[in-house]
């Protein structure tokens, strides 16, 4: 559970390695309110994902074996470029389910990419027996303490950068951005959870009392799909009592099509998640509340550019 | 030729017509140096053509036959654009050549759509038709004073969004937007104008000594292929002495694919253009010589969300 110290000792850790990422101020979507925009998907390997991973390998002992990691996505290729960068070892399990171009972006980055047949559990599987033969670190997606001091730099940063919004949306997967923002706010303003309604582990943690698994399908379940909310998260959202609502695919891809119209900004559908919850009324603002949303990511799938 | 005085009455009156647009700092690209970057193609329409659009509109009495263009392209959506929101009529000759995806994003802002057979010349002699009929106002695409005293608010905008560089580099069409940032910047900044070879309307007028006619092709020249640089644009130019490179079309297709995969941003070649000329080294800066690039336009085609 990272305190503001913490995010704060995060951001200065990885400055030299992260992007700053542009924010804005646009009317339009259909709102007749403005929304403050953070393009986090601007940032390296195209998600919020390696502020974690930077300040992860910078405030630990990397061993000998370099990194490794299990996933087909924005982790994955976050925790690649970082240890990359940084000159450490990496090992990159995906599931041939992942796709050529989240591979591309993984091999790119020099990684040790290992592509498992079947789905996500062989790649985990796969992941695990290296940790043991050779003694590499694995970094946790969402739910590790350095993992969310970093995803806070996010939150902190959108604040140097003159952000005026009372209330903040954020999509959630597993929870470690959000955590990141709700450590580094800490009720200073409001913060709106949004989830997929096929993929809301967080929604149904807080109607269970505890974090529980769920089935996770649809069009963001690539990015936003954790079967089951963080720890972290969870308790920092009861601490905290925010507010959490779902919206439908639909609603997620209207909001994917008015990024692109509006905007030009061509997102993956998690990194349309948060504005879909204003689009869709899903998070109706009271007269004269500001709101943000942040865009989380932009590895659309399948790359407009790959031959 | 606009005054710094017209720009800045020009920035008031389209203030609340217009998108700030946002900017950032960012290393990559394979440079050595950090480059400042204005995302102008996040403005309304998708390229800067709506400020000058705009500025037209509100500092001119408009016919009660409205506005008429001729342009399959970004002035022809831009146009349409602000002439909606102002309710004005607007007309639009669009040779059919222009494609789908930018005939659906003139249509699409209500303006009259009029798909004509043939190239750019039928679609101009129609709407000369068009304006002798019905006194219809057609606004100049760059070679206006109005128009390009509203381009020359993207510079002012910038340079409140606090700009660093010693030098921005910028594409060049028929010279509107450069025109308008010389007219602001008068000489406080270096300016690069950065042409395709292959449509390169302001070198050829440079070596001329006056502007002359040139061939136009390449994968850029449906945004920057005028044929004859503007005369507003051309005077700036002489009058300041600034330095004017070309690019391969190799260069721009690298620089619109280094955008896409370093900063998820799809934008049009004409949009890559000015950033081609640092990744090729057309244009080579001084060692803590800071430099800008603007990207102008994201209207690519095909649109990658036309079905």
């Amino acid at each position: 559970m990272p305190a503001k110290d913490e995010i704060f000792a995060a951001r200065g850790r990885i400055a030299p390695y992260v992007r700053c990422t542009p924010v804005g101020k646009f009317q339009g979507f259909g709102l007749g309110f403005p929304v403050e925009v953070k393009f986090e998907q601007m940032q390296h390997t195209g998600s919020f994902k390696a502020r974690g991973a930077f300040n992860t390998l910078l405030s630990q002992e990397v061993p000998e074996g370099g990194v490794v990691a299990a996933s087909g996505g924005n982790h994955g290729a976050a925790v690649a470029y970082a240890a990359a960068t940084l000159r450490h070892r990496a090992r990159i399990y995906v599931p041939e389910i992942a796709g050529p171009a989240k591979m591309e972006l993984i091999r790119s980055t020099g990684a040790e990419l290992q592509v498992v047949k079947g789905a996500y559990a062989e790649a985990a599987a796969r992941a695990a027996e290296w940790r043991e033969a050779t003694g590499a670190m694995e970094i946790h997606a969402y739910d590790a303490p350095a993992t969310v001091a970093g995803q806070g730099t996010c939150m902190a940063e959108w604040e140097d950068q003159d952000l005026q919004a009372d209330t903040v949306l954020i999509a959630v997967g597993g929870g470690g951005l959000i955590a990141g923002a709700l450590g580094w706010l800490s009720g200073a303003r409001k913060v709106v959870a949004v989830e997929p309604e096929r993929a809301c582990a967080l929604n149904a943690a807080l109607a269970a009392g505890e974090p529980v698994d769920v089935e996770v399908s649809g069009v963001a379940a690539n990015a936003l799909g954790a079967r089951r909310i963080g720890r972290i998260c969870f308790d920092l959202v009861r601490a905290q009592g925010i507010e959490s609502v779902t919206v439908r695919d639909r609603d997620i891809t209207l909001a994917h099509e008015a990024l692109w119209r509006e905007t030009r900004q061509l997102v993956e559908p998690a990194g349309a998640t948060a504005l879909a919850a204003l689009m869709s009324g899903a998070y109706v603002p009271h007269k004269n509340e500001r709101v943000a949303v942040l865009i989380c990511g932009g590895n659309i799938a399948p790359d407009p550019l790959a031959s």
